[in-house]
């Protein structure tokens, strides 16, 4: 371990394994080295608690003096729950200070790096930029839009269908892929359905690892009509919470009694497809929503498709063919009439879980 | 280069090069080693030319006597167009063989490799066996069955569809797979298309490789009513011929205007799905048809898969969504009310062509 780059990877590797536990904050990690020597390490674990600065030099206490700092992130520069760690950095006697990323943060953005030259440290910035913009893709995205980051995630079979016609679907994936689902549902802060997807599935949307103790993402259901069963498992708001986006126009009366079993409606404006699903991403996002996972079906896939609202997909494909012309497939809605009309995607992974392959794309644009 | 799987390994590789030109021999390859040297090799290079342990024992001469031959497929004990193998090995002087797999073919499984035994050549079978009937599944196939060997070719969308709702689909692929479409033509004696897909598309079906001396593949139509249009491209027979599958029934009045194209007609009985398709597979077999491409629409593939004569999928997966409630999709046919009457495949190879992957499964049974 030698170069800028090992050490950045390091940081990075250690970053990531706090995902899901610093929303909203980003992940980041930091690596003090001196002569070689790692005298100083520390990430950012959880909002609230301090900077991954913070650990890493108090770690190295005397040791940073003349040293280098790699941080996945720029250091911040303002004064949030924690003092500004630009700052501690200056004052820490390092002498250069490597940095994979700027900050996105409009509160931050540059104004670290800024400080850092200004007190005479050399900054270099852009070492696996790309990896660590990746790691934080929910926290960029956050930043630059203000909407939670979205990410589509269907299993379907080798010949593209999510269920039967008449919406069986247990199971498309093996067990190991739907373990998968469970960990995503632990790192990710909301869910979301469409009504009939209640309506036919009656699901439950909870995490469940192996380990136990899973993070229940907030379960949102999209449902203009309010007509969610009262008796609906997604009712029980013992274990996590109910949002039902509803048209502002809803029943009172079923809200209420909605209400009473601890749900929380939240009232929407209609467009012309349905309900207005950006007011609903920067509602949730006020709400402290950072990422959602959106998991269908098919109508509720198209309706985030069509508006360009989806930041990630994630599709399951296990290795078996369904058939049926009238059985169901990950997005459906409004035929288009060429195929040019398909939106681009860039498949950034391909993993393999049990016997089901697990395809990571993001959008063209 | 020391141990019987690295020139079993040797022998496999050079047979590969011959994929699609041994037809409806299998592609079989041999290496004589002596004292750890290798001193003669051969492949069978295209039917009715000389077996893989001729041109091997050619190269050797003398240097066979006391050697080791290594050959991917038992050595043949029949008299066909060439001597039977087996007397030439055992004539070699060779004191060891080693073979991949026995032959499945009834006339020789295990015949050859008795003859050796019996004239006092050490033999042992099994070395990379699995790599062997992968190598040559379509003659395994053959042999076994009485059947061409049928490959199922879908290209869709990463949410599983094939085309517009009115047929579009051009093009769900990129340059680089469909350049791989033509290289798997080449090395295939036939293509089926149903009449659909004929009235759609209007195709072509021939071979268009990038050195240009592509090998056509015969092109049959499942077209039972006889609705190919006379000026259909298939009906031009100049470059390719084209057979249509036809039920006994059809009007013999357009047949011979078919006919007097080049068209070659074959007339099947009708079962309850449609036309016989395990007729159909057993009279082209009868023709010298041992391998098919079977390229949809979802229709023909379905009633191939309900019939269980799909022997291999290459589903390439485009990195777009296309969407639409009424987007084609590579197998439709009678609704299945449960995911669990999904058809099992194993998932053998997944490969990258351009921005595109392409999947190879095999059924499970």
């Amino acid at each position: 371990m030698k170069t800028d780059h090992d050490f950045m990877r390091l940081a990075l590797d250690m970053a990531g394994t706090a995902k899901g536990k610093t929303n909203p904050n980003p992940m980041v990690g930091a690596v003090v080295v001196k002569d070689g020597q790692i005298v100083g390490t520390g990430i950012h674990r959880k909002a609230g608690e301090p900077h991954a600065e913070v650990h890493a030099f108090r770690m190295a206490g005397e040791h940073a003096k003349g040293a280098t700092l790699y941080v996945t992130l720029e250091p911040c520069s303002h004064y949030g729950k924690t003092p500004p760690c630009a700052i501690l950095v200056k004052d820490s006697g390092v002498k250069r200070v490597v940095i994979a990323m700027e900050d996105p943060n409009p509160q931050v953005a540059g104004r670290g790096i800024r400080l850092l030259r200004e007190a005479g440290i050399e900054v270099e910035v852009g070492v696996l930029e790309e990896e660590s913009k990746r790691l934080n893709e929910r926290f960029v995205h956050n930043m630059l839009t203000g909407r939670p980051f979205v990410i589509s995630k269907a299993a379907m079979t080798l010949d593209g269908k999510i269920a039967a016609y008449n919406g069986h679907s247990k199971w498309v994936t093996g067990e190991e892929a739907r373990k998968n689902v469970h960990e995503l549902r632990h790192q990710t802060d909301a869910i979301l359905v469409g009504i009939n997807t209640v309506l036919a599935d009656n699901p439950r949307l909870t995490t469940r690892l192996e380990t136990g103790a899973g993070k229940n993402p907030v379960r949102v259901i999209l449902d203009s009509e309010l007509r969610t069963p009262l008796d609906a498992l997604l009712t029980d708001c013992s274990e996590a919470s109910t949002w039902i986006a509803a048209a502002s126009d809803a029943d009172p009366v079923k809200a209420k009694a909605l209400e009473e079993k601890g749900v929380e409606i939240l009232l929407l404006s209609r467009n012309e497809h349905g309900l207005d699903l950006k007011e609903l991403l920067a509602e949730i996002y006020q709400k402290g929503i950072t990422d959602i996972i959106v998991e269908g079906g098919s109508r509720v896939n198209s309706a985030f498709l069509r508006e360009g609202l989806i930041d990630k997909f994630i599709v399951y494909i296990a290795p078996k063919i369904l058939g049926g012309l009238h059985s169901l497939t990950p997005f459906a809605g409004s035929d288009p009439e060429r195929m040019g009309e398909a939106v681009d995607l860039r498949i950034e992974k391909i993993e393999q879980y049990g016997e089901d392959l697990c395809l990571t794309a993001y959008p063209k644009n």
